[in-house]
C-alpha cells in the first residue's frame, strides 16, 4: 500500500493506494469517530461495491447505513445534499457520526459538503472509485454542489479524515470514465511536473490498458503533485488556483451543457487545449508545445473542441461567471511552458475571441 | 461607541455598539474587501433601514445590491438560501464580495451560511437589528438553516469580519422582540455571571423601558461573556456547549411547532426554566433559586409553559434529534447554582419525564 500524506497542520490526513482496501476493516476503523457510518454512493457504484464496504464496517460493530443517490454531474445539487441530510436525521445521527463517500467526483462533492454541513461538520472519508476522483476531487478538501447558474458555486473547505483509494475497483471503469480521468492526471504535469509529462507521453498505453503498476504510479504522482499545492495553499488564496488549468473554459462548457452530455474531465481536456491555444497566441507557450498537449490529449481519447451550441459570446458570457472571475473580469490559467503553468488576468480579449472561436466544432 | 473583541487568532474581529452606526461608512469601509456589496434583509427591517446603510455605502462609491427575504424563522431554510446564492451569482459577484446581514437572528444565520458557502466561503459583516442576534447570534461565527426535521441541522462555523450593533435600531423593535432578547442576556448570568444576573435583577425594569444606558450595558456584558465562551471553544468541542442552556428544550419546542407562533428567545426562556426545574428535581439547585429564575423571567414577560400539543414523548423524540444528543442519547446543560452551568449527560429519565410533564399547560 502506497501513502501520500496531505499537510495541512490539524487538518492533516493521508491518502492511501493500493488493491482491495474496501475489505480493509482495520484501515477504516483507525478514521472512524463513532459507531454511527453513513455512506454514500450511486446508483452505477452501489451495485458494485456497496456491499463489501458495508459486510467490512458491520464486521467492526457499527451501525452502517448507506444512501444511494442518482449518478451524473446534473445530480450534485442542493436538493440530492438536503436528501443525504434527511437520511442522516432521519437515522438520528449525532455529530460523532462519519460519513463515507463512495463513488466518483460527484459522490465525493456532494458527500463532503453534506458532511461540512451536517450539524456545522462530521468526520468524513472519501472512498473514491475512479481515476478523476483518485487523482483531483478526493484530495484537497474541496466540497461543493452546483448552481443552475454556475458550477461548484455553494460549497465548503472541508478535509476528509483520510482518502481511501482501492486501485481494484478502477477494473470495472468505462472507458470513457477512464479517459476522463486522465485528463486530470495530464493536468499536473502541464501545471508543474515537467518530468511527469515526459513519463505519461512514455506510459498512455499502459495507462489505456489499465496497467496495474502504471496506474498506481500515475495515481500516488498526481497525489503527491496535488497535496504539495494544496498544503500551501489550502483555501486557495494564491498557487491553489494553477489547479484550474483548464477548468474556467471546462465549467463554462459544463454549464452550458446543464452538466449533461460531457464528462468533467472531458471538458477540462478541451479547456487544457483551448489555455495552450491562448498562451500560443501570446507568445507565452511555443507551437510546438501545443502540439505535444494535443497529441497527449488526443492519444487519451479526450475531446478537442467545443460542442455544438456554445458560441463565443455564450461561452464569454459563462465564463464571466465563473468563480475564477474577479470583480466581474475573468482571470485565466494559462502556461509558459509544459510544466509550468500562470495566472493571468491580462490577456488579450481579442485573442481570447480567436481561441474561442478557433474551438467551435 | 463601545468595542468587545472576540479572540479566535486569525479569525478575531471586534463587536462595535454604539449609536447611529449604521450611518458611519466609515466604519463599514474597514471591513469590506472589495466593491461588490450584497445587503441581506428582511421584508420587516428593509423599510426601515435598508435605505439608510445603502446610500451610506453607495456614499463609499460601492457597488451595493440587496435581497430582501420574508420574516420569520420558518423561512431560515435551504430554499431561502438558494435565493441569495441566486441573487449573487445573476449579479455575478466575485469571490471578494461582501455580504452584510442586516437584521435578527434568522438574517443573520442564513446570510452567514450563505457567505459561508458562496464559491466556498466570502468576506460578511452581522449588523444585528434585535437584542438576540446583538448578544448572540451574531456573535461566535455559527451559521445554519433550518431542515424540517431539526432546527439549525445544515449549517457551519463561519466567522464575521466584523459586528457592527447600531443600539439605535432598537427603539423600533416590538415589544414581543425586545422580550425574547432578553431572554439570551438573562441566559449569561445563569451559565456564568452570578453578578450580572443580579444586576439584571435589578435593572429589569429599565431594560423594558429601553433605557439607553441599561440596554448598552446588557448588550456589552452579554457580547464579553459570549466572546471569551467562543475564543475558549471556537468549534464547540467543550465549554461552548454552556450557551446551549435551555436550548435542547428550546428547539424541541421549536421544531415541533414548525418554527411558526414562538420566537426562538421564548421557546429557551421555557427551556431555560425547565433545565432549572429539571436540575432542582436531581438536587443540584435549590428551589429559592429555579424561584428567583421563574421571577426575572417572569418580569421579562418571557412564556414559562409548554405551548399545547407537545407532550412528554414528542419532546422526547424531538430532543433526540437536536445536535446537543450524542449516539442517541440526550445531552443537557443545567445548572449547579445561578452562574455555573455544567453540560450532564447522566440525568435521571423519570425526572425528566417529571419535567416535561410539570411544564405541560
Amino acid at each position: 500500500m502506497q501513502k501520500v500524506n496531505v499537510e495541512l497542520g490539524k487538518n492533516s490526513y493521508p491518502i492511501l493506494i493500493g488493491d482491495a482496501l474496501l475489505s480493509r476493516s482495520d484501515i477504516f476503523r483507525q478514521y472512524i469517530t463513532s459507531n454511527q457510518v453513513m455512506i454514500v454512493t450511486n446508483a452505477t457504484i452501489a451495485p458494485l461495491y456497496l456491499d463489501p464496504l458495508v459486510d467490512a464496517l458491520e464486521g467492526l460493530g457499527l451501525q452502517v447505513k448507506s444512501v444511494v443517490i442518482p449518478d451524473g454531474e446534473q445530480y450534485k445539487t442542493l436538493e440530492v445534499m438536503n436528501d443525504i441530510i434527511t437520511r442522516l436525521l432521519q437515522e438520528k445521527f449525532s455529530r460523532d457520526c462519519t460519513v463515507i463517500a463512495l463513488g466518483g467526483g460527484v459522490v465525493g462533492d456532494i458527500s463532503g459538503f453534506a458532511a461540512a454541513c451536517y450539524q456545522r461538520g462530521v468526520n468524513y472519508i472519501q472512498v473514491p472509485t475512479t481515476i478523476l476522483a483518485q487523482v483531483d476531487s478526493s484530495v484537497g478538501g474541496k466540497t461543493a454542489v452546483n448552481h443552475k447558474l454556475g458550477k461548484n458555486m455553494i460549497g465548503a473547505f472541508y478535509q476528509p479524515r483520510a482518502v481511501i483509494s482501492d486501485i481494484s475497483v478502477l477494473k470495472t471503469l468505462s472507458e470513457r470514465e477512464l479517459h476522463a480521468g486522465l485528463s486530470e492526471v495530464i493536468k499536473y504535469g502541464l501545471i508543474r511536473d515537467t518530468e511527469f509529462h515526459g513519463w505519461l507521453e512514455g506510459n498512455m498505453d499502459k495507462l489505456l490498458q489499465r496497467d496495474h503498476d502504471a496506474l498506481v504510479y500515475a495515481i500516488k504522482r498526481s497525489c503527491i503533485n496535488k497535496a504539495e499545492v494544496v498544503a500551501g495553499d489550502e483555501r486557495e488564496s494564491g498557487i491553489r488556483a494553477l489547479l484550474n488549468l483548464g477548468h474556467t473554459f471546462g465549467h463554462a462548457i459544463e454549464t452550458g451543457l446543464n452538466y449533461r452530455d460531457w464528462l468533467h474531465g472531458e471538458a477540462v481536456a478541451t479547456g487544457m487545449l483551448m489555455a495552450a491555444d491562448l498562451s500560443c497566441r501570446h507568445g507565452w507557450l511555443t507551437q510546438d508545445d501545443v502540439e505535444r498537449i494535443r497529441q497527449l490529449l488526443s492519444r487519451a481519447q479526450l475531446p478537442l473542441v467545443l460542442p455544438a451550441g456554445l458560441d463565443s459570446q455564450r461561452m464569454l458570457d459563462l465564463m464571466a461567471v465563473d468563480k475564477k472571475a474577479r470583480d466581474g473580469s475573468i482571470r485565466l490559467v494559462l502556461l509558459k511552458s509544459i510544466g509550468e503553468a500562470f495566472v493571468c488576468d491580462n490577456f488579450n480579449g481579442e485573442k481570447l475571441h480567436a481561441t474561442l472561436e478557433h474551438f467551435q466544432p
